[in-house]
């Protein structure tokens, strides 16, 4: 179902080509509205991809009419021509649909660098704007993929009867060339662009934005919601945003499951903390560590390399008072060794680790994944 | 030669039974004076090891009469307990030399979170102060490596005859154990406490700071520079710094060249800069690219993944006129594709990425190593 799960909405997936082989690689996202009314949110990284300058433009307008994604090629570091060719892209779309280009949003994942194949990719608008449908939602989210071995797609139902889908790539933020993440998300609600997109920040600061697998911040990452309107429900905000978090939550899990070359998908689970901000920094410094990343995978549980990560920050703590739990066991227990490290089995694929940093009463939990032989290998020949 | 290469130096190295085996594992280095001028840097991690917080006591005072470093084990996060094994540690140290311990440094390194095995560590202690002698400086060096395959020692002799030695443990920053790294230079010039804090602060700054293999930052890293004054030589300051830059910058290459798990020495050399700063920053963002260096590891030109980790700095630059080169090929030119990547020859060991800001006149240049299988072998299975 994925995106076209909400009324209102068409797609496509096509192979077009831009890509070696059969696969498909080429989505196409109509919206047929009532509504065009649209938010979005884009890669912190100062090296944006053309797609990603084009969308943010686009997405200042508050309307998208469509969204156009291809994998085969991420169209970073293009330069002006580049740019050019994702505006082609957009305008082939425009005119298909005849409407204004202004309103046609644009993503691409794949190699940084290289210029997309543009004969093939128009062809490819022009084939898969004739086979967009209301069941074309696998379709699409299966043309996103890029090292993903499944397509990840959600959807819920919200109160009064309106829908929530989305779709989204990204082998787990590990593995592939920088790990684009794309996501479109799709309701039939008739909610305006303001407040989408406070839905859309609010859903993605505690979901997407903590999914932290190697520090790597792509050119190209982007999330798009798009309200049709057409199942005639107004929803409560608050109710929404629960159910557009719900989506995103549920992508990222996906996400996450699916990192190749991870063996353990692992929750860095900070308690204690004196602000909400001081729990996220330490989660992300903690699942930054790649000693401790390559100690999970051997399943060692070394907690002497979660209290050194812990100490790069400046959140509020006293080092002898940091409390370290694995799956359960408290291993290290003010700042030194705690109960015995042989209690606790790193044999299940989940791990939790528990940071208490006895500062106050603020949480958060950042997920993260083991790094392995696999991952150096996956990354080491992606691009040759 | 290495810390008895300068006169008014004593050293000794043996094995005290802390490591398994019956490796070298308890280092002492005696300072005969008649200075006793000292200066030390030491980790900037919160969760510092319990031989760090006592040797910023003893460094505080200016001046050291002894340093005594073990291996096999860290005495981090090992609580008060730890911190007492520490100061038994350099009281058993000064009654051997009829001194104060607050004049006895103590260097720890291996694994965190349990405590050294005192018994065996104190009566090393007798046999080191038994043992110190004019030719024992190899046999320290010896004795503090961890998964060091050689020992790193330096010596330059400045001008008007006096010496500077030193010698240093780190697999290169990279493999073992949070890769402590422990640092002794002695030198036989006549030089004030003061002026051998700023000598030593300029020289790490640029040298050991420098490297950046994983991005995880020790619980144990320590530096300490000890002056004699033996040789009766006062010399400028100028020189003495230059010098004792010289003496870091050897041991650091010592350290990077031995990198275990590590195929390639990779420097990031950032021109173009708006400040210092700037460049350091880049560079350091750059170096710690996972999917960069596992590109490397790959012999991948990946240009792309060097612009997307400039891309999360704040430095200035803009995007459009961010040129790098590979070995000397400049494979990105103004944001997008420049030469031709199949120039670009990554099959020695040595790799200069060299990044171009276009902001200024600025530079700097992070030493790393790639990223490779062996290096989540050693990690996964070094404390199990």
């Amino acid at each position: 179902m994925s995106v076209t799960a909400p009324l209102g909405f068409r797609a496509a997936g096509i192979a077009a080509g831009i890509k070696s082989g059969d696969a498909r690689d080429l989505a196409l996202v109509v919206n047929d509205g009532p509504s065009r009314a649209a938010a979005g949110v884009f890669t912190s990284n100062r090296v944006k991809a053309a797609p990603v300058l084009w969308s943010q433009q686009v997405l200042a307008g508050g309307r998208v009419r469509a969204v156009v994604l291809n994998s085969g090629g991420a169209n970073a570091c293009t330069g002006p021509l580049g740019f050019q060719d994702t505006h082609a892209t957009a305008e082939k779309v425009a005119e298909a649909l005849q409407e204004s280009a202004g309103e046609i949003a644009v993503c691409s994942t794949g190699l940084i660098g290289e210029r997309l194949p543009m004969d093939a990719l128009l062809d490819g608008v022009d084939v898969a704007t004739s086979q967009i449908s209301r069941d074309g939602g696998l379709a699409a989210a299966d043309a996103i993929r890029t090292t993903d071995t499944v397509s990840k797609i959600s959807f819920r139902r919200g109160e009064g009867g309106y829908m929530v889908g989305g779709m989204a790539k990204g082998a787990g933020m590990l593995a592939p060339g920088l790990a684009t993440m794309l996501c479109v998300i799709t309701t039939d609600a008739d909610v305006p662009a303001e407040h989408l997109d406070t839905a859309l920040r609010e859903a993605t600061r505690v979901t997407f934005d903590r999914l932290d697998a190697d520090g790597c911040m792509s050119t190209n990452d982007t999330v798009l919601l798009l309200a049709s309107g057409a199942s005639g429900v107004t929803p409560d905000l608050a109710e929404f945003g629960q159910v557009v978090r719900a989506v995103c939550a549920d992508l990222a899990r996906q996400l996450l499951v699916d990192a190749e070359g991870a063996t353990k998908a692992i929750a860095i689970e900070v308690i204690g903390a004196a602000s909400e901000e001081d729990a996220v920094v330490v989660g992300r410094a903690v699942s930054r560590s790649n000693l401790l990343k390559c100690a999970i995978y051997g399943e060692d549980p070394n907690w002497g390399r979660v209290l050194s990560a812990v100490g790069t920050t400046d959140a509020v703590f006293e080092a002898d008072r940091l409390n370290v739990a694995i799956n359960g066991v408290w291993i290290c227990r003010g700042g030194a060794a705690g109960d015995d490290r042989s209690k606790v089995d790193l044999r299940p694929r989940d791990v939790t680790i528990t940071v208490d940093l006895s500062a106050g009463p603020h949480t958060a939990t950042i997920h993260t994944t083991d790094l392995t032989a696999a991952y150096v290998h996956e990354n080491s020949a992606y691009s040759s």
